[in-house]
């Protein structure tokens, strides 16, 4: 066995108590060995990371996105969901190639290591390159083939489904275990019922997760409504796709009954504030949700309405935003938020990590906490959720190997990452104008 | 004349486009003499700042805070503001020394040094110590005392109302001009009518401008309508509290009739997204204020409410917020949030700053574009308003001087500032407990 050994810091462990505490991984485990005041490097230990002035935090979990839309960010702003897509996004990811894809990947890569993310849910197409993309980069991620079937004819639909099974099929459980998939209709209102019927039986054929758009705007809302007279949550859970290893993105829209059949059926709910808020969605209920005990994650979305994936701010984006749906300063506290980004959104997507205890995945970051806006240090849980930003992160580590050390990241190469991914995005963009 | 050159980047002109410049500076009147490709260094030319790959902006104006808060950073959170004030925030500043509110200070400049803000407003107290700070750091401030009466017996009221006239007269138009001042009665309820009529009065004698909270909550609201019978806004300028030089921080509950006065009085207003946030205080109508034609700018507020006081997330959290507030994803866009933290913001404040253009005062920063949360550049612009952070910033230039280069702190002794602010944090926290 050869060790990590991350010495010299504090640590916040599971229930947000934060303690000084070295923290010992099994390499090629990828586990947590201990985590303990005082543990010498011995020579099974093979490289150690300085904590100290820092801290040491799970690596936070981005569970909804679309990781190549880094190609898009900034590229159509201040628009809505609707017409934002249909007329702006929709095009240029039409002409997207497989490098593209795997280009605007890379980007997303690259920043999810520098602001601390180690593990991430995306939704997209030509999975296959998202899935070696994350193969290389190291991170630990659940990708999925977004199926739409509405607009096409029949084949067309049912090739799309077919690929979103294939693709579930063909990369769960590879790049030991860092990649897994899941069945991912991009929302009850763009996929045929007939479609979700199929995916929720291929869920159970393949042991996988199903994650999909619910309840984002009202006219989504509506839709469902006026197709079926059902409200989105009652519809989807008809067709079989609530389910405990269920997540679904943001839930705004959503009445008491529908949070109760969540809460039942044990289905996530994954919170993308900044989305929610660019997009004018409106404002989920989270404190709500919290309180009916239903799990909560958090999500950056695309990076299109965002406009980066730096789950940081979402984590700032949902205390605040959590305030104001609830009218009530004391809703959705530091504690919640911190937990959400960490072991809230490692549930929903089923990743034993965000949580720095033994056994777990050694999945963390160190943020180095000298720094004027982190100072005094009255409490770190505060900082956390208030303060700290992906700029503050010093190292990040992934199934207990170094991602980025000392802010240089070790599996990427940052400028030919970012060289292409401006190349991809300018060529793509010329493709449609 | 010595002068100062930045060089070899792209410019932020006061249209909002960007266009290839150098940037000519002359040291001594701390003014922008030329922006133009290809300026060289001439024997006049002291020091060049490269802006090699980088993005020269207007210095941002946080035209509404508390500075020394920054001690309280992280102290109480998750409260509504009234409870919050009144059991936590107030009676740490009750402890507060005169060295105490330097150190906060202190440490609000150099994180405002860091994050690119090179122009703010202080409402505070002892405000000589709040002055010679902003003098020997090299910021420009408007400042002022916090006058507060209610809950003090007349001769104690009348002290403070004393305070606030006297540090407006001595300390305006110190620190080379760098330094003016306000007249800063708190809140139209927290200071009695009287004083107010008295602060009115003193604010023509002494030709300083007059800022105040107003129309934060609802509560407050309430309130001066059960004392009074009218709306706030009426209120303050039946006082003659509202004038062109005038600017008001918050202004969340606000009737069509109230933003029409503010317009018809060239009052401006500081929009607060992350207090209004963290605080449950509501959504200013940032949209409507606009298309009244009210000038708007922004501010952090305290950094207790806030946590930090990167006026980037200020930036990101106004086109967020104000999109929700209009319910449209296309109302407060990115070039109007970007207005709001440069011109609109120095506006407000009676500064020549907030625009790179000959002339203007020479308060800029200059950021570096080379990161992958601001790859790819489709619009720069965008990039300002949701997706740069402080920590993007490598020169910081405020009249002429350059307070950071680098990201190294000049004119502070960043590790000092932050141990001196550690102390008399929790030497004022242990007075209290
Ligand atoms: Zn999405
Ligand atoms: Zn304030």
């Amino acid at each position: 066995m050869t060790t990590l050994l991350i010495a010299g810091g504090r640590v916040l462990r599971p229930d947000l108590t934060v303690e000084r505490a070295d923290v010992l991984v099994d390499r090629e485990a990828g586990e947590i060995l201990a985590v303990e005041p005082n543990l010498a490097a011995d020579r099974d230990t093979e490289e150690t990371l300085s904590a100290e002035g820092g801290l040491v935090v799970p690596g936070l979990v981005n569970a909804h996105g679309h990781g190549a839309m880094t190609l898009l960010r900034g590229y159509a702003d201040d628009k809505p969901l609707d017409a934002w897509l249909q007329e702006d996004i929709w095009p240029v990811e039409g002409v997207l190639t497989p490098e593209d894809v795997r280009a605007g990947t890379d980007l997303a890569l690259l920043e999810l290591i520098r602001s601390g993310t180690t593990g991430f849910a995306d939704m997209y197409f030509h999975v296959g390159e998202v899935a070696e993309a994350v193969d290389a980069a190291g991170l630990r991620g659940r990708l999925g083939h977004g199926v739409v079937t509405i607009g096409k004819d029949e084949e067309a639909a049912q090739a799309d489904v077919d690929e979103g099974i294939e693709m579930a099929r063909e990369y769960d459980e590879t790049a030991d275990g860092r990649v897994t998939t899941a069945l991912m209709p991009h929302a009850p209102h763009t996929v045929g019922s007939e479609y979700l019927d199929q995916l929720a039986t291929a869920a159970d054929d393949l042991g996988v997760p199903i994650h999909f758009h619910l309840n984002e705007t009202q006219e989504y809302v509506d839709a469902i409504d006026a197709e079926t007279g059902q409200r989105p949550v009652d519809y989807a859970d008809d067709h079989g796709l609530l389910r405990e290893d269920t997540w679904v993105a943001h839930g705004v829209h959503l009445t008491a009954e529908e949070i109760g059949t969540l809460a039942e059926t044990d289905t996530s709910v994954v919170h993308c504030p900044a989305s929610n808020m660019k997009l004018a969605s409106g404002m989920a209920p989270v404190q709500t949700l919290l309180d009916a005990g239903v799990g909560v994650g958090l999500g950056t979305d695309g990076a299109a309405s965002n406009n980066d994936l730096d789950a940081f701010d979402e984590v700032r984006d949902a205390a605040m935003l959590g305030k104001l749906a609830a009218d009530d300063a004391a809703a959705v506290p530091a504690e919640a938020v911190v937990e959400m980004a960490t072991a809230g959104s490692a549930d929903a997507l089923g990743f034993d990590s965000g949580r720095i205890d033994v056994g777990a995945n050694a999945d963390l970051a160190v943020l180095d906490l000298d720094a004027a806006h982190l100072t005094p240090a009255h409490d770190l849980v505060s900082h956390l959720a208030y303060a700290v930003r992906g700029s503050d992160v010093r190292h990040t580590v992934c199934d207990g190997d170094v991602l980025m050390r000392d802010r240089e990241v070790l599996t990427l190469d940052a400028e030919a990452v970012r060289r292409r991914a401006r190349e991809a995005a300018s060529a793509a963009v010329d493709r449609v104008e």
